[in-house]
């Protein structure tokens, strides 16, 4: 059994959390393709050329370093992303990187060979905080979207994502789509709170949450609180209010992994004694099952429909994002349970709630996911925290996992 | 029966509204105290003299203008305000102080007198949109806040009112409090639906609402809303939405002149993805009758508790405003019913859901209000209209009520 550094791991998480560093916490700003998301892919290509890896760079900026096997064929892959959101921290996507790195060295110092080379991937623009969609790089590598348009992706701050590519000089010449490996595995903190709820240190993600993001727009008529007896009104803060509300009973009446939330609302015109003229929240549903989680849409639809009427408002919905669930290799999954009770962690299967990589890679290729706890469910944030030994635990289960794939010459 | 001059009476409501008119509308912004409130009041002061009338402005500005009686003693005074909110209309509160005037030069013009003096009021800051409180010049009047709390007030642009009453030269010498009217009768238009919805040109208006203020903060967990699931939840946007809903149901369940709004609502991070760790909202509860509304109130506290704590939330709660409800004199209510029949016009009882000067003077002696339809019930927008002949009305129905209590000598 290997067993990787957690101290070199930690150490290597600590170098890179310098660049783009939040003063005063532990958290980090690399916004994708910024000086700062530069100087750390420069970090970690470095890192890659010191472990003799084979670096490459494709037309989107997606890096993939091979290790060579003694048989050749398509490698297995692991690897995630280095980009963070404004108010980040230092292990999302992260981790999945440089664990990726910490097992090609601990293999290295082995002596270890494996049949087919192992690469690690660092994907661009992974957040989507810069440049929409997120999960853009590895969408690209799997062909979902083309190379040139992803090219004229303009950011917020209104750069061209091709221009900055260009800047910071990560536009390579590896083709996009990229080549499919034999198979993907992907580290990565939950961004959750169950596994630290439930005290279990590894999660074998069996697939990612199908997400459904609706904007509902509630137009009413604007009213004095006082002087408007209440069947004369049409507020659209109430059914705004009626809508909101009842995503909880949908989330209850469905169960299973469905989740929903309205972590948006503006009323217009918001005013204390001023019945709202309009408001408009957003309604964010997620199941693992693509039946259910259309059951959940068109619940909430029929729902929105008969308070509006009731109120005599007009409603209307515009779709912010859809994606199917997606479903993670069976073999892969029980791969990385295997790989838990081989070294006796605890581990529970469980779907991920938030989109990652691997679920573009999912398209092409056997894939699957490690995942380790994050202390209160934090992610997003600069206190973000994943305990030194569950990152360990984390990169172990993944070692193990890449080399059942890949084969270990003995 | 005496007939105002409706003509004049509307020359008049279009020559002041040309006083900090809001181009392209048919809206005024005449601030209180400042330049275009002056204004406003020299127009109104030359209006009064011209009419032969004596002109008294006190200590915090309020302007009351006397036509002697045959037989002295406390006047039965009309009146209202002539500041604006900052998108105000040409009628609220404008109406009620130049109706009087109307009703003054009807008089004049028919060659009557009354046997107790007619006075008209304006006064100061009734809109409270530059200096709070609302109503503060006829709380002064009546003894409510003292004239030297009251002068040191701040705006909001940081003005003391002492200084901005002296810059417009409108602080008098007549004493405050001012000395009691007889009775006080003030002309408005409705500023809701009422009215029209019923095709009603008169509302005798029985008296005020109480107003309760409340903003309630929730103070939750922000979580990703797509790896949190629902039972792990501290939403503090779900607590919101059901108390704001909730809103309504009290409204049903206590029924009568009861009312609620939830105009404001504002929840922190406020992004798609994200479960809200803080939801502040406000509840807007009215109601006739003070019992009732200390239920709504009780009602409302409950409820949130109830939830809050469901939901492993922090409810706080600050009170932003609080005022018992007023009843009119009766007697003067039915003198309103009484003109309206002898018109041949149509009316009904009502209470106003807004607070006005007449609410200050039903402390110090026997008061009522007359409404008009205000069209759409549209008001603090330079929308407000209220139909020619309306006004024309509503001055008549008071002009029989301020002679029936002055009397008149034939």
């Amino acid at each position: 059994m290997l067993n990787v550094d957690g101290d070199r791991l930690g150490r290597r998480i600590g170098e890179l959390a310098r660049i783009g560093a939040i003063e005063g916490t532990e958290g980090c700003c690399r916004l994708a393709l910024t000086p700062q998301d530069g100087a750390g892919r420069d970090l970690v290509v470095a890192w890659m050329r010191d472990l003799g890896m084979d670096v490459a760079v494709d037309g989107i900026g997606n890096i993939v370093a091979m290790l060579a096997g003694s048989e050749g064929g398509a490698p297995v892959m692991t690897g995630s992303h280095i980009d963070t959101v404004a108010t980040g921290g230092r292990y999302d996507g992260i981790l999945g990187v440089l664990a990726g790195l910490e097992v090609v060295e601990s293999v290295l110092d082995a002596g270890l060979t494996t049949r087919r080379p192992l690469a690690v991937g660092v994907f661009t623009d992974e957040e989507g905080s810069r440049f929409a969609p997120d999960m853009l790089g590895s969408l690209v590598y799997v062909g979902g979207l083309s190379l040139e348009a992803a090219l004229d992706t303009l950011s917020i701050d209104g750069a061209r994502l091709g221009d900055e590519l260009d800047a910071i000089g990560y536009r390579g010449g590896a083709p996009c789509p990229g080549p499919a490996p034999h198979a993907f595995v992907e580290l990565h903190i939950e961004q959750g709170p169950v596994l630290e709820a439930e005290g279990v240190t590894i999660g074998a993600v069996t697939g990612v949450q199908g997400i459904s993001w609706t904007e509902f727009t509630v137009q009413g008529q604007s009213n004095h609180a006082g002087t408007t007896p209440m069947n004369l009104r049409r507020d659209a803060g109430h059914v705004a209010y009626r809508i909101a509300a009842y995503i909880r009973e949908v989330t209850h009446d469905l169960g299973g992994s469905q989740v929903g939330t309205v972590g948006k609302i503006d009323l217009h015109p918001n005013l204390v004694n001023v019945v709202a003229a309009r408001a408009t929240f957003t309604v964010d549903l997620r199941n693992t099952d693509e039946a259910v989680l259309q059951s959940a849409e068109s619940e909430v639809a029929r729902y929105a429909r008969f308070v509006a009427e009731s109120e005599g408002c007009e409603i209307t919905t515009r779709q912010l994002a859809r994606f199917a669930p997606v479903e993670f290799d069976e073999s892969v999954v029980a791969a990385v349970e295997a790989a838990a009770t081989a070294r006796g962690l605890s581990h529970r299967r469980m779907p991920s709630g938030a989109g990652h990589d691997a679920q573009m890679l999912a398209r092409v290729c056997p894939t699957g996911m490690v995942f380790v706890p994050s202390v209160g469910g934090v992610s997003h944030n600069p206190a973000e925290y994943t305990a030194p030994e569950d990152l360990t635990a984390g990169a172990n289960v993944l070692a193990d996992v890449l080399l059942s794939l890949a084969g270990v010459n003995r």
